[in-house]
C-alpha cells in the first residue's frame, strides 16, 4: 500500500508538513510575544474589554513567563500548536478564563506580526552593534597601517598607489552607508501592525495609538490592509538591507583571499586561523574568508528567495508567508556571525611592509611623477612627454617610499574623525535608547 | 575561413563587443556630465590648475553644450568613444587646449561616477512625483469609495467584510512607506565621489568639499576605494528601491487581475481600456494590469542581476561594472511608466455597489455580530455559541449593508488625512528643492 | 573584554564557523563514502598500491560499515572532522594501517565529489519514484473524471470549455516532461570524478575507468580539472531540474488555490484536510497547497542562490563550494515532500460536476457554436454573424452539457495513453536498474 | 492637466504601453510564422476547411513572404499589430478571403507558440554551432601547450602541477557536458504545440500529429493545457541551458582576467586586442574577459526573472508571458557573442613558457616527489617524512620541468581524442540534419 493511501496518520502527515521547520523559529518569538500581550492587555483595560484586576493579573502572568523565557525554562509543550498557543496556554492554566480572553480584539494574524516587527527591531539592533565593532576595528587597522603603501588595481591590473589605511577605512565608510538600508528596514520594522486583526481591523473600539506607544514602536501602519501588506514587505525590506551590507563583507572577503594568494602575499594570519599542509608549507588556506564570501553570497540571494514567495499574490494573509521565517530568521544569524568572524580575523592580520620599494611596482607611480611636475610648474604636456620617454627609456625610477596626496579622503588624508562621524550620526539615528528604555517600563523592569 | 580568424576587421569585433549599449545610455549622461564638469572646472581654478580666463571659457563652452542637449541638438558623433570624450572634444574643437585642461585631477572613473550619481539623483526624482501622482489618485478613490464595501480575503478565501475604500488606501500608505528604500538610495546617490579619480585618489590638492556644495550633493564619499566602490553599491541600493516599489505595484495589479474577473466582477475599466473579443461578450481582458504585473517583475528581478554582477568581485574598478547600465536604466524607466499607467488607469476604474448585501456574503459578518453582542455586554462565548448556532440552523441574517468599525485605520476610520502627511514628510526628507536651486545657481541660470 | 578578543577558544570559533551545518548533512553522505573506498580500494590493489590480502581487509571492513551505516549505528564520533574521516578512522581502529593505506591516489577533494555524485543519482532516483506516483494519480484522476467539464480561462477571464480531465492529465504530461531536465542532471551526476585528487590528477598509475565500471556511472569526467569544476556545475543542474519540476507543482497548487475560493467552488477536499473556523463555515482554507506554492517557489529560489555561489570564481576548490549542501540537500528533501503531499491530497480530491451548465457559462460555448456551424457547412463568416447577433439578443443558449472535441490531446481523446508511454520511455532512459545491480554488486550483495 | 487626464490619446498611451518592444523581437519570428502557416494550411487542406486549390494559393504567398524575408524586404506595416497580423494582411491583399481561411482552427495561442518553438529551435542550433567553435580552438590549444606546466591552485593558493593542456580542455569537455542542458531544451522546444488554440483545443478535427511532422517536431505536446503551459515552461528550461553554458564561460574569463593580473603574467594577448595606457606600460586591462564575465552573469540572471513572470499564475494564457521574449531574445544574441568572441580571443593568446622552472613553485611538487619514492617502493611513511624534512631544512629541490601523470585525464594523458568523441556525440544527439531536411521539403526548396 502507498504512503498516501493510508487512512490513519492522513491528518498527521498533513500537520507534519504544514508545521515544517517553524517550532525552532517560533521560540524565538517568545519574548516579543509576551512584550506586545502585554501591550494589547493594557489597551483592551482602558476600552472595557479587560477589567483593571484582570489586566493586573494578566501583567504579572505576562512578566512570569518573560522570566521563564529569560530563564531558558519555556518550551512549547508537546501537542500545543505554536509560542502563541503556549503562552496562552500557560496563562489559562494558571490564572483560568481570564487568560483567554487576552485575545479579544486581537487575530493570530496581527499578534504574529507584532511579534515579528519587535523581532526584527531587535535583530537590526544587533546587526548594527556587530557593525559597529567590526568599524572600529577597521578604523583602528587604517590608523595603524596609515603609512603602509599597497597597490590599487584597476581591471585586476597594478594601477596607481594605494595604502593598506585606504584600504582598512574603505570598508569602515562604506559599513556606515550600509546603514542606511538597515535604517530603511528599521522604519518598516518600527511600525505598530497590531489591531489590524486579520487584516480587516475590528469593529471594537481598540486604541491602536496607545499600543504604538506602550511598545515604543516608532509610527503605526495606520491602514489595516497595509498593515497586513507589511508582512512580507518588511521581510523584503530587511533581506535588502542584509543583502547590502552583505555585498560591502563580500567584497573585503574577495580582497582577502587574493591578497593571501602567493603571488600577492600582502596580508597573512596566525597558523591557527588558517587551514595548512605539513607537506605544502607554502600552502595557508583562507578558509574563513572564503566561507564569510560563500555566506554573505547566502545571504544575498534573500532577496530572490523572498521575492518568488510573495510576487504575483493577492491582498490578503497566505499561508506562503510563514515561509518567510525561513529565509529571514537563519539569515539574521550569517550575517552577524559573518561580522563576528570578520573582526575576530582582522584582529590578528599581520601586513607586509614596504610593498611597493620592491621595482617591480614602479610604474604605478608614473602619473604621481606626471602630477608632482605639473605642481613644480611644468606644462602637463610636457611633463607626461618626459615620464613616458623615461619609462620607454627604462630610466623611470621614482621614489616609491611615498606619496604626497593630501586632499579629503586620500591616501595622506583618510578623514578617519569624519568617518567616524558618519558612523556615529548613523547609529544614533536608530534612537534604540527610547526602545530600550520603552520596553523597560512596559515590562515593568525599570 | 571562419569569422575569428580574419586578421582584419578584429579591432572592430572587440569594439562593438565591448561598446555594447553603451551609446543608447551614454547620451542621458551628457546634461550631468556638464554639471559635473562644470563643478571640476570651478574647483581647478581654485587650486592653480585653470585660470581664471580658462574657467570662465569651460563655463561659458560648458553652458552652451548643456543647452545645445536640452534643445536636442547633441549627439555622439561617429568615431567619438562616448558621451564624455563628445563634451571634451566639444570644448576642444571650440576652445583649445583649455579643453583637455579639464581633465587634470579627474579620471574617467570618477567622471563617470559623478554623472550617474546625478542622473540617479533626477531619476529617484522623477520616480517620487510618478508616486505622488499615484498615491493622490490613490487617496481620491479612497474617500470616494470608503462606504462602498468589498469581501476581505486571506487564504484567497472569504474571511472578513472589507471596503473600497479600505483597498485603495493601503496601496497609498504602501507606496509612502516604499518611500523608505527610495531614501536609502537617494542618500547614496546623492554623495559625492569626484576626486576619487581612479579610485585611489590624487596627488593634486583637490578641494572635493567644494565640489560637494556646487554640485548640492548632501555629502561626500571621504574615503575614495569606497567612493570607486559606490560603483555598483548605488546601484544595488537603487536596485533593491525600485523593486521595493514594484512589489507594491505587482499587489495591487495582481488584485486587479483577480477583481475582474467575471467570478468576482467587483472591477471594471472602460472597453477602450481593456481587450475584448465582439464574439465572447464576457471577455475584459486587464492586459495593461496583467502587464504591471509582469513589468514589477522585471523590475524585482533587478537585484538578482546586479548581485550576480559584483559578487565576488574585488576592490578596484572593473569593467563589468558598464552593465550594470543595461539593468538600472530601463528599469527606472519601466517603473515610471508602470506608476503613470496604473494611475492612468485607476482614472478610469468602475466599483461594483453593494456588493456585500448579496446573502452569498453572509458568513463574512459573523465575527461582528458576536463582537457586537459583546460590546452590548453578552458574554463572548455565549455570544460566540449564540451566532454559532444560527449559522448552523441556517438562521443567521446580519445587517450586511454597513459596519462600525471605528479605530485608526479601519474602514470607518481611514486616516487618510494621516496618511498624506506621512507622504508629505517623506517627500519632504529628500529636500529636491535645495538640489534644484542648487543646480540652477550652477549653471548660472537662476 | 570583546568576544573577538578572548585569546582562548579562538581556534573553536573559527571552528564552529567552518564547520557549520556539514555534519547533519555529512552523515546523510556515509553510505556512498563507502561505496567510493570499495571501488577506490578494490582499484588500488589492480595497481599495486594494496596487496590482495589488505583489500580484502578494507572490503570486509568497508561492508561492515555499510551494515552498521543501514542499520542506523553509525554516527561521527566527537572530534572527528567529518564522515570522511570517520570511515578512515573506524577502519584504522579495526585493522590498522591498512585503514591509512586506502588513501592513497586519492585526495579529500576526490573523495568528497564522489560521494556528493552518488548521493544526487541516488536523490533523482527518489524524485522520479515520487513523481510516478503523482503522475499516475493525475492519470487516474484524468480519467476518472474525463466528462466533467470545467471552464478554461485566459487573462484569468472566462474563455473555453475545459475538462477536468484535460486539466489533471496536463499536470501528468508536464511531469513527464519536466523529466528531461531531471535526466541531464543525471548525466552529469553520473559521471565519475575519482581519481581527479586535488583536482590535477595524481602521479599514481590510477585505473579511473575501472572505478568508474565499479560504481555503475554512465561515463567519467575525463579531464581532471573539469572532474573538479563539476562540484558546482552538478549542483547547478540539479537545482535546474529541481526548480523546473517545482514550477509545474507552483501552477498546480495556484490553480487549486483559486479553484477551491468560494467564487469559483469547483474542487473541495475533505475538512480533516483543511482548516475552517467553526464560526466561519464558508473558510476551508487550503494551507497545504499554499505551502506547495511556497515551498515550490524555496526551490525555484535554488538556482540563484547557486549561481551566486559560484560565479566570478576560477578554476580550482574554493571552501564555498561547501555551502552548495544548504542549497541542495533540503531542497531535495523540500521537493520530494511537494511531491508526495500532492500525491496524497488529489487522493481526496472532490470535483464538482456539472459545472458549465449554468447559465452563467454559456458565453464559452460561442466559438464552438460557430465552429460547429462551419463543419455543417455554414461560411464561417455567416456563422460568427449569426452567433453574434445571437449573443447581442440575448437569444444565445448553446448546448452547455457536452463538447465535441476529437483532435488529438483535445478534451474528447486526451490520449492519456500515449502520455503513459511519454512517462515510461522517460523513466526507463535513466536505467536505474543497471546501476541498481552494479552497487549490489560492489556491495557484494547479489 | 495632468498626463493621465487627457482624453484624447488614452488608447494610445495604452497602446504603446502593451505593446512595448515586440516590434523589434517579433521581426525576428517572421520565418516561423511562415513556416507554421504553411503546415497548418496543409493540414486544413486534408480536413477539409481549405480546398486544394486555396492550399495551393497559400502555399505559393507563403513561400513569396518567406523570400521577401530572407531578402530583408519584409516590414511589419504601420498600424499593423504584430508579425502574424502581417503575414495574414499581406495574404489577403494579395489573394483575398483565402488569407482570413488560414486562421481557422488556430488562436493566436498556438501560432505564437509554434513560431517561438521553432525560433528556439533554430537559436539552440546556432549556439551549438558557436559552441563547437570553441570547443575545437580549445582542443587545439590544449593539444598546443600539452607540455607547459602551469600552477594549479586551491583556496586561491599554490597548490599543485598543472598545465595548459589541462586547463585548455577541461573548458573543451564542460562545454561538451553544457549541451546536456541544452538537449534537454531542445527536446522541449521541439514539440509541436499547434492545435492547442486558446489552450483548450478546439472543435475542429484537426490533425496534429500531420503538422508534427511538416515542421520535423520530434514529437507534440499531447494534451493541450499542456502544450499552452509549455509558454514559459519552455523559456524557463531554455533559460537553465543558456545559464549553464555561461556558467562554464564565466569561469574561464574569471581565470583569464586573473592569469593576466602582473603577479601571475602567465597569458597575454596583442595589444589591439586589450587595452592600456602610454603611461602605465605594465596595464593590459581585459576588457573583454571582463565583459565576458559580466554577460556571463547576466545570462545567469535569466533563470530568476523568468521565474519571477511565472511563479504564482495559474494555467491559461496571461498576456504576462509576452515579456519573457524580452528576457531570451538578448540572452540568446548575448551568449552567442560570448561563445564567439571568446573563441577569437583564445586564438591569439600567449601562453608563458617554463613556468614551474622557477624555484618559487617548488613546493608544489611535494606530493609528486612522495608518490615517486613511493612507488619506487620506499614505504609511504617513510617518502613523506624525508620529504617533510627535505623541506623543513630547505634541501628539497624537486625536477621541476616534467611530470609523470599517466592516468585518464591527467596532465600527461589528456584524452583529447575521448573529449572530442564526446562531443560529436552530445552534437550527433541533436539530429539537426532530419529538421533541416525537414523544413526545406516544406518550403519547397530541395
Amino acid at each position: 500500500m502507498k504512503l498516501w493511501q493510508k487512512e490513519t496518520g492522513s491528518k498527521k502527515e498533513v500537520e507534519s508538513f504544514t508545521i515544517g521547520r517553524d517550532p525552532e523559529y517560533d521560540i524565538l518569538l517568545a519574548p516579543y510575544d509576551v512584550m506586545g500581550s502585554m501591550a494589547h492587555a493594557h489597551m483592551l483595560s482602558t476600552i472595557g474589554l479587560l477589567s483593571a484586576e484582570e489586566n493586573e493579573i494578566l501583567q504579572r502572568g505576562l512578566k512570569d513567563i518573560y522570566s521563564e523565557i529569560e530563564k531558558g525554562e519555556f518550551a512549547i509543550a508537546p501537542g500545543v500548536e505554536d509560542v502563541h498557543s503556549q503562552v496562552e496556554f500557560l496563562l489559562t492554566e494558571r490564572f483560568g478564563d481570564v487568560g483567554k480572553k487576552l485575545h479579544s480584539g486581537r487575530s493570530r494574524n496581527d499578534q504574529v506580526l507584532v511579534d515579528l516587527k519587535l523581532y526584527y527591531r531587535n535583530a537590526i539592533k544587533d546587526i548594527v552593534a556587530e557593525s559597529t565593532e567590526l568599524f572600529e576595528m577597521l578604523i583602528t587597522l587604517s590608523e595603524k597601517h596609515k603609512n603602509d603603501l599597497m597597490p590599487g588595481y584597476t581591471h585586476t591590473q597594478l594601477a596607481m598607489p594605494s595604502s593598506f589605511g585606504l584600504w582598512f577605512s574603505s570598508f569602515a565608510e562604506g559599513l556606515s552607508e550600509d546603514l542606511g538600508l538597515l535604517k530603511a528596514a528599521y522604519d518598516l520594522a518600527n511600525k505598530n501592525p497590531l489591531g489590524s486583526a486579520a487584516g480587516y481591523g475590528s469593529s471594537f473600539p481598540l486604541n491602536r495609538t496607545m499600543t504604538t506607544e506602550l511598545l515604543g514602536f516608532g509610527d503605526l501602519h495606520h491602514n489595516v490592509i497595509n498593515a497586513q501588506n507589511s508582512r512580507g514587505k518588511t521581510e523584503r525590506t530587511l533581506g535588502f538591507a542584509m543583502a547590502g551590507m552583505a555585498g560591502t563583507l563580500n567584497r573585503l572577503a574577495s580582497d582577502v583571499c587574493i591578497f593571501m594568494n602567493q603571488h600577492f602575499a600582502f596580508i597573512s594570519f596566525p597558523d591557527d586561523l588558517t587551514t595548512g599542509s605539513s607537506i605544502m608549507p607554502h600552502k595557508k588556506n583562507p578558509d574563513v574568508f572564503e566561507l564569510i564570501r560563500a555566506k554573505t553570497n547566502q545571504i544575498q540571494a534573500i532577496p530572490h528567495s523572498v521575492a518568488l514567495l510573495l510576487t504575483n499574490t493577492t491582498t490578503g494573509y497566505h499561508r506562503d508567508l510563514q515561509l518567510l521565517k525561513e529565509e529571514i530568521f537563519p539569515g539574521i544569524e550569517t550575517l552577524k556571525s559573518c561580522l563576528r568572524m570578520t573582526t575576530f580575523m582582522l584582529n590578528s592580520i599581520k601586513v607586509k611592509e614596504n610593498i611597493l620599494t620592491d621595482p617591480f611596482y614602479k610604474h604605478l607611480f608614473s602619473v604621481e611623477v606626471v602630477n608632482d611636475l605639473v605642481l613644480k610648474g611644468v606644462p602637463f604636456r610636457d611633463a607626461y612627454k618626459q615620464v613616458g620617454m623615461d619609462i620607454e627609456s627604462d630610466r623611470f625610477s621614482p621614489d616609491q617610499s611615498k606619496l604626497n596626496h593630501t586632499h579629503e579622503g586620500s591616501i595622506g588624508n583618510l578623514n578617519l574623525d569624519l568617518i567616524q562621524e558618519k558612523m556615529k550620526n548613523s547609529v544614533h539615528n536608530f534612537n534604540f535608547e527610547f526602545i530600550d528604555q520603552t520596553i523597560l517600563r512596559l515590562l515593568n523592569k525599570n
